[in-house]
């Protein structure tokens, strides 16, 4: 597998809800659309902003079968298959496989505290399970688990199928070290895509790129070619749009990068799942009037 | 409701599993039996030791009408039902009450950092759905939330259910807060149980009592007596016991504590769920060697 | 060394300053009195309360000088000593050898982070140098370092003078695990005198007990004769006092007790040390109120 | 006072000792020297990596007249005036500035929680007291105090010589946030010199570059020409030389950076101030060998 599209901007999607609360199918194709028409690399799949483990195995599934096929020839698809168990994880690995995606990704077993031992071989049975590109998510303020270089380093000699990780800890030094052990390491931090591709980051994975995806591969082109006041530039924009999302206190991001989303698209793209709370009708005109204020308004695909 | 049964001892149940991974009811059965006939006033199922969230819904379910039959007129029930959603908790909730469990416990929705707005609507939602009484569960090195005086006040003024909580937080001394706005606390550290009666405590709830109830229900006994110096050489009995469990490691707790039971009862208890690992057959040995040295050898029922 | 004397109160004594921010010799000795005539068995000098690290070595020594003094043939002194320097600790050490101290304490040198190796010889040094009965101040809220199990056992190896702890860390537990080594216990909150001395403490170190000594010599006496009922109503009747000198919030501790033993002792014990504040007028208001409402008033020495 | 001064690398000046273990002006001497004819742009002067808050008010004042009167009309000096009172650091910053130093930085009061209203205070004092530019330290590894933004903002408000600070936290995207707020912002981690000048760092405070200033000066001169292979090549050499310096471990780090000071000079440059431990002699030939083996050797000033 050419491990060389692992790189650049990969949003992390949002899950979009009905009405009922459901799984909306249609307004995740739409989302994906947006941001395939603009040129993303590729796509983090029911991750943190995707709402995780608040989906059911099934909607998990209809993610990664949906992901799969809008993506399919333009974009690289990394679906999320972390859970609990090593059990549900392992199906969940299988069915991306089947699915169609081109690599998966996964949280350390969370909740219980794990030896590295059992995280290893978490990550070694997910892994063979889909014979699929596998990253690691190390997301420590969520999970509770660090994934240290010592780690990294044992599950790199132990699982055939890794190939990087999400790095969205405070430590961000330790890119450097990811990288120079062959990881694809992507920033889970859509302020910090610049410096970190600075020591060895290939790309970002992060949820506010997904409202405005050019801003973030400018980012990229920018760095590519060496130009540092446009890079500084489109990072300073992104940055200035990462606050927007969470002009609201961080625990509205969710409601609201799905308001936005609802707003730029004209499809209603619904509510967090509970106990997410929805946006009230004075916090959504107030997203929807950042948003326009900043530039993003109504989008045609 | 009569909340006064709620004291006492309340081991966290184990959840027994079969060789090929799947809930064992009747192994559970006899975990249960065993601590009825010791005594115990009721028991905390489907919690932390009963491996809770590596639970499928429906195995969570069974746990519950198992639990509920077997204790019937003999024993309370408190029935877990902490889920990362509203609606899946709210389902297990009015399950559990169909089910006939005595009460409910969940922990704080995790993974996700919530509002305190969020928590509060959570319970209020799950303690409708149950319309039984309800006992909080605060665990903060699980869920990374801590339970605290303020939040459990406003709790107290918005769930009409709300009876109670097992407080396993290193803030002792908020035991006395928590009792003295009517709750009923249960320390949830087995070390700690006499400590913690001295300053409101309830009782108990914690997995090591589980393979030896008599010695805790000592502690309660003779510290009803007001005979501390009975009540105090129980609880050193019990510490010791408790680091037996936990004599290979904390991480090694699930596997040592199914071990122990299925030395006593002689009903194969069975392995935690991956990716908790099995004990090797060296670990198995000394697990049931340091049991058998304490004194915890095989039982009739 | 009888070190049996280091058992029951020992109050943590404030460190009056005058109106140049000075410290104030005969409003100590006042303190010391009225706890003295209360029959506390100790005391223990500038720690967190008696602002400790806030003060230059040469005040330091004249506390040590003045509270042996005081103290002589009526109870024992214990004397801190910890500075972030093993040479200034040192020469703390050897003067309140020479003073009279009964017995030295030490928190663990904090700002850096150091190594087991250099706490032990830290320790060791120190407890050579004062040849008096040494106990560590476990207070990793302030310090950054948890004295575990592990570290007290090595100091205790290879420190032959040490006799103790202060315990103020929140895993109360441990209290057993320092008591079953050999330690002489005193927890160090005192909302938790009683549950701390059925698994083992000896008795209570800290800043609240100072102004009412006879509610926690109460605790004691009654625990001692295993009159439950009537230490859990002193320890209830404690925490109430506790909460009262927090009232203000957990910043206007010390000079919150400074103003409630000015009250009590018509003498001024002053301000604490900036960048402490002092209380405002209103806040010295409140605190007098609060005091007085509780029974705290004028005393006659 | 032209503020454009505090940019570029500023070295992290270690305090040498003698055999004595007192300061040792003329070590101190050369080793500014050296990197004086290496061109960098500043000092930051007993601060974290110059033994702090171990070396006595005499000491630390020592300090800023030497480093003053060495840098002068070369380069620029900011002297560390933190300790635990505000009547210290007050003095030392009155010190400082009759002494000449340039700037003066300042951790936040440790060891007791402080308040805000008391933070603010505090270096209101210090910054009045000093007349000089001010930089906060933001070290909450050491301090347990963070400097949030919306605290930087009340000091900017409230202390009309606050300059900048150096930032020595997890949370790097926050230079962003102190860059627009006006304030300088020093990195104070030299394996992301790089990363943090993208996002506004004026430049780079922290004790590896001592050893070595030419790379970080690279990383800086290259920054500045856009030159973005080079910058990127000398931080990953940066990088490499950091972690030369910690390959003993954290706790090894004081005594190893002056070992390698010691080599490079031919200077003894001392031991760490007890408790720091010195290296064996084991220990201190591999320091030298890795300096050695990375091109570290001997100068000649």
């Amino acid at each position: 597998m050419d491990l060389d599209r692992f790189e650049g901007l990969f949003p992390a999607a949002i899950t979009p809800m009905d009405g009922g609360g459901r799984l909306d199918e249609r307004a995740l194709e739409r989302v994906l659309e947006f941001n395939l028409q603009a040129g993303v690399q590729g796509f983090w799949l029911a991750g943190g902003t995707g709402e995780s483990v608040l989906l059911d195995d099934e909607e998990n599934m209809r993610v990664a079968t949906l992901a799969a096929a809008c993506t399919s020839g333009r974009a690289a698809s990394i679906m999320h298959v972390g859970t609990p168990t090593t059990r549900r994880s392992v199906r969940l690995a299988e069915h991306a496989a089947r699915a169609g995606a081109d690599a998966i990704c996964c949280v350390p077993p969370f909740f219980y505290s794990r030896s590295e031992d059992e995280i290893v071989e978490h990550y070694r049975a997910v892994g063979a399970a889909a014979g699929l590109p596998l990253f690691l998510y190390n997301l420590p303020g969520m999970t509770g688990v660090e994934i240290t270089v010592d780690l990294a380093r044992r599950i790199r000699d132990e699982v055939p199928q890794l190939a990087g990780l999400k790095h969205s800890s405070g430590n961000q030094p330790l890119v450097h070290d990811f990288a120079e052990m062959g990881l694809r390491c992507f920033i889970g931090n859509s302020m910090s895509m610049l410096p970190a591709m600075t020591i060895g980051a290939v790309g970002c994975v992060d949820g506010p790129p997904l409202i405005e995806p050019a801003v973030w591969l400018a980012v990229r082109d920018a760095y590519r070619q060496g130009d540092l006041p446009n890079a500084e530039a489109a990072q300073r924009r992104g940055r200035e749009l990462v606050h927007a999302v969470f002009a609201l206190g961080g625990d509205r991001y969710l409601a609201s990068i799905k308001a936005v989303m609802t707003h730029r698209l004209g499809v209603d793209c619904g509510d967090p799942r509970p106990p997410g709370r929805p946006l009230t009708d004075e916090e959504r005109r107030r997203v929807v009037e950042t948003a326009e204020s900043m530039g993003l308004g109504r989008v045609r695909l």
